[in-house]
């Protein structure tokens, strides 16, 4: 028993540290005076570099966290009248204490319930359809998360169906981006490919479960919806003073491919921690491994003694469902040590 | 002429690097996992920490920016319909995008006018006896900044008096300490004489312009009153899931008051460099300097001429004077350098 | 066939004029000067009368609208993070252009589903449960609805249950009495039995639906609760100068319990329709009839049927349940025809 | 001596009670049923009227209060880090308990000050010069009182320099028309000459004033700036169900130019009362008499002999400058009454 020792290595991909690339750009950037609120030369590079990596001209900004980043890009799309279809799982429904509602003023969350995560165009339609006109609402935007809360990718073809939809509808699409690197690793295309190409208007593109300490990119692929977004984001209190701190280890990400180099890692961690749990522990992966989040049913035996042992990890769906995170830093000897405790206990 | 390098040392406190003992502590705390949203121990240290220096029981909370600490604190004290009264050049009121109406969800500023940036109380009275029941607002709070805008600094008895003020009113208090610790490096008192002790129920402590990357604190001194406030600010965004990378940096200023060195050190700059201006170009301080900043007055040919020599710095009130702002980084040639250009100019 | 008329009868209890007795309050009020915002006597004397009716000492509002009296009371109990528990068909869900989260910049509401329109104690618990703290919201409200939106009446019993559920979960209980009228007429009990003596904090007190051109009342049972609340009000627009023509047609609907006369009178038409929809149409009441709705099951013949002779109706069921309402002006002649008409159809 | 009545008469122009013709249209409207939430033939025929009366295809909304029209439509225009250029006595500043605010989610008011209540262009000019990109506010819309909160009324001439303005700006112009009617009556000129030729994008159009009891009209000049409006209208609670008895009283106004009489009688009255003010009781106007309102200035005698004798009447400028209202049913005897009491005073 290693009571003494509590380990988060699994609990989620904001436990782990920041990545070397982005801790050596951040040294480098603490040398002398810069200009403050995103004048400096690291975010403009950073603006460059996503302009090079998505293959296309378009508007990006700095925020704090992934949630400023949904809920703030949203607010840009929404008028407090407007309703945002999303997975029942969706992180902005779930865990965001609230944020899109308070940034649009009152925008509604409509959900579509699913077993992989993915949101289901069959509902959204019936969704949209059920709207009265003038006292329900009016449908404005789909918000998928790519990778899905459940560790699923969704692939080009389906971001693309969506899209279409979308336009159909006179909608707008929004990607939730947290783990953004994580789907482009597992999927091995372009960025472009399910992002503006697909009809995404609008990506969270999130750095800080991919190695930085904070820091998510909002990228508006359509240059006129961002109009005046820069003040919606001061207004917020979200435009950092000292902005080289936040865009200098984005830098270092995004230097070398090291964003995908961090993401594929993560992912083939989870594989490893996956396949071991299965073949070692006996346990069955309740979702599709794609990204690097590992789900798997633990009894009540199981929980109490990986508690004992020291690690951390969270419950994700009712009744005995749990959630294991991989990162850009989970080694072998960690999956190691959590698979041999979990051999241990059964 | 050095138009080849464009220089920010005086442009805003908020140009400099991090500072060596934040910096150290950011290294220390980048090993290995930590739990997320501010359950780490870094966070903890600092709550406790500044429990001991305002020598009370209080509740501390992180945001990620000056805009976030004083909007979102004022929206805990505020409903839409009440008043804040502050002076007309407080940051609340000219340099954050409308945050606090933002947050507030509508709450309005009322602004007193005076020439050292300090409310007047007789002003406040009067805005208060204009408000006409149910057609105007009701006054709730009264924000103050210190040290003020104009680089002076309340004294004890003045922040009492307010906060005797505010509490026959039945009014709270706010203080905007975005440069609180110059302020407490000014008047050499303890930092309860000026917050709690004299009637302040809410205090944004600032540590960007201080030595820290990012980073503010919002203090509760009345902890009734501070009621879900971890809600407002995750609803915000401004929950941050690293948490150890905003509190590290803190527990670098704090430990042995390296924070108050540090705004010792830009005072003291600040000083040095007026009393240059004055003596070596004849030029006068606009404001008293008591803390880190020198307001003066340049005609045309020397903003022209500071330019062309790669100077940056703002002009703060119409038409001609300007602001220097020194900070922990500030360094004797530098100064020098800049009065040199100054009195070669002239 | 008669396509010349088009016949609302039954589309709803807004599609009829005032009452005679608000009118000839109106006509009454109508004479010579008044003072504004409230400060006229009808407004006096209908809060006077409130208190009366509910025999305790409760604080009183107008606003115009249901829409307005639900919003702008769930704004005074709620914070932006909170959430508010309601069923899936309640009218501040489904009908109210997403008011609630508007007025109180973000609450969410969290939906229990039953068949009866009655919110579902069990089902709230979960969703209590199911919140993570900071991530989720903290759970501040039940709403339910008296009489609900599919007709039904929660009993003296029901409410109570919920009263001391939601106390024990130190949660507050909020009544959307757009059609309360029609739930004591239903009951036969004293309004205290149904509100503040079984645990509710906040009734809206709907009398459009019952007789006048328009005006809600908010009432508040817990006094502390409802502080500032008329600046609420009055930021929301909802302020009406010309207040006595919104008090002196409810003093026409408080006096004599005019009020109850007209809730029994549409109770009994609907009673009257559903058993002779039942008796001559064969066709069955979805749900049980204890207040002015009537549920019915269409097939597309019988709508178009319906349609083409003029009569105006709201499908709310999918795929074909239709409601058909009563109200203070129902006749037997007007239910002679809807149902003739039915049977001709057929 | 009369302190057993108390006198409303010269208060404010809504403690008249409803005219006569909106009456009538009124008692018509009341009978049998009719389609809810505007969809009725009143409605409608509102709406047509006001496209004849302004020459113009345009937009038109109803909404309960002249503070609903002007914060309703001006969040239709702004953002909430927008700003909006008005006189500091304009009612969106002084008198709507912060509507605007809290409707465009925080926009702030910027203000200009004049002596006739007019805005002045070159103080706002300044004012928008003064703006610090990202850190101030986009200067989005300049909002006119037509009659100002004065009494003044502005020329074709002087909209139009401000219309012009606006545009060159890329600002928008608000005109708040809660008196509009005695602007027009005063100015002689079509509605057209003083909106939509002159620049204005959005009007305020007020009745209470004018003859009814609740009911405001807001004109999108612009049909392209009212999209979705009505859902905004919804959400705030401000879509009346029996739209009918908004309606109705409104085209009682429209029909034959009712609106116009009212007001002339009601600036005719204004005129009378000052010139018998000043003839008869020795009181020079303090602003211009153009309008339906009269300011003078009284002593402390005056005021308490006018309250002894049971007139009610506002303090409209610090220290001693008072407001008397003329409205459509302004009698020469009350204009006798109070002048004869007033020189019985002195």
């Amino acid at each position: 028993m290693r009571a003494d020792t509590i380990r988060y290595e699994f609990a989620s991909d904001n436990t782990a540290a920041i990545c070397p690339e982005a801790w050596t750009a951040l040294v480098e950037a603490n040398a002398h005076y810069a200009p403050s609120y995103g004048e400096d030369e690291w975010t403009a590079a950073v603006c460059e570099r996503i302009r090079q990596l998505f293959e296309v001209d378009c508007d990006i900004y700095f925020v704090f966290t992934g949630t400023g980043a949904n809920a703030l890009g949203l607010a840009q799309l929404c008028q407090p009248f407007d309703g945002v279809i999303c997975h029942e799982r969706a992180h902005i429904q779930t865990d965001e204490g609230g944020a899109t509602e308070f940034y649009t003023q009152g925008a509604k969350l409509f959900l579509t319930k699913t077993n992989d995560g993915k949101i289901d165009l069959g509902e959204t339609e019936k969704l949209i359809a059920q709207q009265v006109a003038l006292h329900g609402h009016m449908m404005r935007a789909i918000s998928i998360a790519q990778a899905t809360e459940l560790g699923t990718v969704y692939s080009p073809e389906e971001v693309e169906e969506i899209g279409v939809f979308a336009r159909a509808q006179r909608m707008l699409l929004h990607m939730d981006g947290a783990r953004f690197a994580n789907a482009i690793a597992y999927l091995g295309c372009a960025p472009k490919t399910i992002t503006w190409k697909a009809g995404v208007d609008l990506l969270s593109f999130g750095g800080t479960k991919n190695g930085v300490a904070a820091g998510e990119l909002v990228i508006f692929f359509d240059k006129k919806s961002s109009r005046d977004f820069q003040y919606r984001v001061k207004q917020a209190g979200h435009l950092g003073s000292k902005m080289r701190f936040l865009a200098a280890p984005w830098l270092g990400l995004l230097n070398g491919d090291v964003w995908l180099r961090n993401a594929r890692h993560a992912n083939e961690a989870a594989r490893e921690l996956a396949q071991r749990l299965r073949n070692e522990a006996g346990m069955e992966n309740v979702f599709p491994v794609e990204s690097n989040a590992v789900f798997v049913q633990f009894d009540d035996e199981c929980v109490r003694g990986l508690h004992a042992r020291g690690w951390r990890f969270h419950k994700f769906v009712e009744p005995d469902i749990y959630r294991l995170m991989c990162s850009w830093s989970t080694t072998d000897e960690e999956i190691s040590m959590l698979v041999g405790d979990l051999v241990a206990i059964k």
